[in-house]
């Protein structure tokens, strides 16, 4: 039996709970599910139970709670080092930690006016000011990495690493918005969505029955 | 000669880069100093020199440009792992790297209404709706870490840590707008603000000539 719990939000609209998850998914990590369903009158009292933040993701592991997205990837990396959460050239993992921090702390313009909402269609919605150039950022960093270090697969890195995680919620994004794309970030953005993990969490997302208004257009 | 340069915004008003350049500096790294004030006319191009993000900090080495201060700090940790940047403990570890990716995708009410402007006496300013919240979490994860993990030393983890540098401009934020603070918060405020690196950065603020409208009350 695993040792690990992930603690997890709604599947539809949870994007920082589908990083830990696509990547421990990926990784091939058994782990326990604790999903609590966001903005119900007991999110608050329920979450608190496991994460000293009040906010999910969080793993447990024994007695530890560590929360984030991006330190619980981190942890994880130290864990299974053998699994190469990050690329091992040295250069490639410093931009990929580069770009997962860029994501982690930014685009918030996009991220608050294309809500993930796994369950909807939404083409044309979301474009506020603003929101090209969080596209236009996004696209570039996918295009730089995918020319530069992509060689040897068709992830960001070649294989599957923690940045695709990072990225994975932005890919989602880009299909429920039906966001205009250039080759290369299309190819991505389906290699992505391809991915046997995130169709198993759509699938997933598709079968709750708890609506976040604050999420919906 | 080193081979590492820091391209950093206004000592006066760039929090993010303080992270990066304080942690370098307490952990004895000598480095090139690349100042560009923001918001300038010029700003946009002489950053977009250095950075792929157009923002700051960004950590030059060899033809190797890493951005985003807590990518920064994990590089730096791999370059020089004698140096412990992160605590030796694995659940410590793990903590610090909750609460520093905690610290920054947070806060962002604090941040927005609490600028930094290491120059400016404001106390009272910016207690905007929220603002108390940001402030218990944060004196609530400075207690904890220090009740858990601070012996031996006065900082988080006991010795110093990217965790501290992390909250530093919190720190700041917390003298500049003259925060009511419960004992143990006020101790490690006065702890991080004798650190001889904090005061070199807040001496060469006070020296600058940059005023940003967007960061002055």
């Amino acid at each position: 039996m695993s040792d690990l719990s992930l603690v997890i939000g709604n599947k539809n609209y949870s994007s920082w709970s589908l990083r830990s998850w696509l990547a421990m998914k990926q990784f091939g990590l058994e782990f326990h599910e604790i999903c609590i369903p966001l903005y119900t009158t007991e999110s608050v009292s329920k979450i608190s139970q496991y994460s000293p933040s009040g906010k999910v993701p969080v793993l447990l592991h024994g007695s530890l709670a560590i929360w984030d997205s991006l330190a619980i990837c981190e942890y994880l990396a130290e864990e299974y080092p053998h699994l190469h959460w990050w690329p091992k050239d040295k250069s490639a993992r410093a931009i990929a930690r580069s770009i997962s921090a860029e994501m982690h702390s930014g685009f918030q313009t996009l991220r608050q006016n294309m809500p993930m909402n796994c369950r909807a269609k939404l083409p044309g919605k979301g474009m506020a000011i603003g929101v090209q150039k969080d596209i236009d950022r996004i696209t570039t960093i996918w295009q730089e990495c995918r020319q530069k270090f992509g060689a040897g697969g068709d992830m960001l890195f070649g294989k599957f690493t923690i940045a695709d995680a990072m990225f994975a919620p932005v890919v989602l994004r880009f299909v429920i918005y039906d966001v205009q794309l250039d080759d290369i970030a299309r190819n991505y953005v389906e290699t992505i969505l391809k991915l046997p993990a995130l169709q198993e969490w759509i699938k997933a997302a598709e079968t709750e029955q708890e609506v976040i208004a604050a999420y919906e257009f």
